[in-house]
């Protein structure tokens, strides 16, 4: 299948799933479940769960089982990003071209629609979880999402970040920033894929060596478009990394020198995906999509 | 043993477990970690945990299997009230007589600080349910816990309670409010405790009848002290209730009918409990402790 048709596939998957766990439906708590939805649908990109699904489709072939997971993932994604947007962090207007969820729905709800996102993200995979008769591989993909996204991993990412606001920081707590903030969950994505099929100890490894590279090859091209996107294309302002006095791998290294990182990373990851042959062709045409994107 | 010793030797292995999650060490994180610890060690009661030991107890005689999962809903319960305690929310200064999170590490961080306590949370427990030969009575241990932590439960009940601010709200919306935000997570301790102890479905159920009328029983007895309260003993200024135009239960039907209903719910839980005998002399007595609570 064309590697834009397979793409298009998946994302339909995840959103279709997505739309189960969000019905249209008058629950006492309407405007929570409003706020939470709105997130969801505001046009993201559906990357993490694609990479679940891509890594779990190199070991097993159907695409029901990893979904929960899929939006789990995504949910946590988004929950993050209400939170970023608060004025006490990031105090970001828009995203995505679209008012961010405190300028809708105010404050209170914005901080309660990213609590309720994140628990609700292992409500659902952990329901999931008890409805397979060995809950072991599935208990263990929460908990890689879990790390990922927690005090090690995502939270502590954005913690450090804050802080580095407006401070000359070196590269090490550069990378620390961008494997944690990131990286963390692009690989649990394809790691947790690979746990929910069962895959090789060895096969699992190879998840986390190119998830890691794939995060750092993503956040790279992300600070790049900051400097040379197209506001347009976008759906945000450019050049805001500079204006918040953001250390970044452009600002640090300079523009040449990061796109031929981005590219060398992306080599990494095909070096590896090469050894799974043909199966592996999707993840490999999707690291050379995210170094060629445009937004 | 007496029930106040028992107490006691119930919170000190509570407390000892939590040490061991926040250990004194410096992480790059330090300040996120800090944040975090400084409202776990605000002065809690430990009455979750304590209630989800208790009822693990009523079943099986080891301490030790329940810990974790007792570390883990003290964490949702405290994130929840750094997050209540915002701007945004209630916007408090104190709590327990000691500045809320926000006074002290600033808006951003206690927003992330509750954000990682509550993926902590679900880390710590989803480790430990891996350690275990069989996930699942475990793994269904943290699914009930993080039901009535979410957007069903407590995140839903302090939804609608922040909406009822200001109006004049009934008795069917007061009990929604109780029962979710207050009583779905005492609910959820007893009746995780008893799922570990692979306790059978009827004495599951029990549980939960329990939890629910404790929990109502509990934040009515809150609502009170609030008006007849002392200032020194609660560590917070009384008649904030009234001060923020909230309904309670005295609001709507008086002191003298809410006392009593505290009684009557008591009653309730004892009349269960009885049938459990001297097992279950604790949990009796913890029921009257708390219907007589000054604090």
């Amino acid at each position: 299948m064309e590697f834009k048709t397979q793409l298009m596939n998946y994302v339909e998957l995840v959103n279709k799933k997505l739309n189960e766990y969000f019905p249209m439906i008058d629950t006492t708590n309407k405007n929570l479940f409003d706020a939470m939805a709105y997130s969801i649908n505001a046009g993201g990109k559906r990357l993490r769960p694609v990479l679940m699904l891509a890594a779990y489709n190199l070991f097993r072939e159907d695409t029901e089982t990893p979904l929960p997971y899929c939006c789990g993932i995504e949910m946590i994604h988004t929950y993050s990003l209400i939170h970023d947007d608060l004025p006490a962090m990031d105090n970001d207007d828009y995203r995505r071209g679209k008012p961010t969820n405190h300028k809708v729905f105010g404050e209170g709800l914005a901080i309660l629609a990213g609590d309720g996102l994140l628990n609700y993200a292992f409500e659902i995979m952990l329901k999931d979880a008890l409805t397979h008769k060995d809950t072991r591989p599935f208990t263990q993909a929460i908990y890689e999402i879990s790390t990922a996204a927690g005090v090690n991993g995502m939270i502590g990412g954005q913690v450090v970040d804050i802080e580095s606001e407006n401070t000359l920081i070196d590269g090490s707590t550069l990378d620390y920033i961008h494997l944690n903030k990131t990286a963390a969950m692009i690989t649990a994505s394809l790691k947790a894929g690979a746990i929910m099929a069962e895959a090789k100890e060895t096969d699992i490894k190879n998840m986390e060596v190119i998830g890691r590279s794939l995060g750092l090859a993503f956040q790279i091209k992300d600070d790049i478009l900051d400097i040379i996107g197209d506001k347009g294309k976008l759906g945000k302002d450019i050049g805001s990394d500079m204006d918040n006095n953001k250390s970044t791998y452009p600002s640090l290294y300079g523009l040449e020198y990061s796109q031929s990182r981005v590219r060398e990373l992306t080599e990494e990851i095909e070096i590896i995906l090469n050894s799974y042959g043909n199966k592996s062709g999707f993840l490999r045409d999707l690291g050379i999509y995210l170094m060629e994107r445009e937004c």
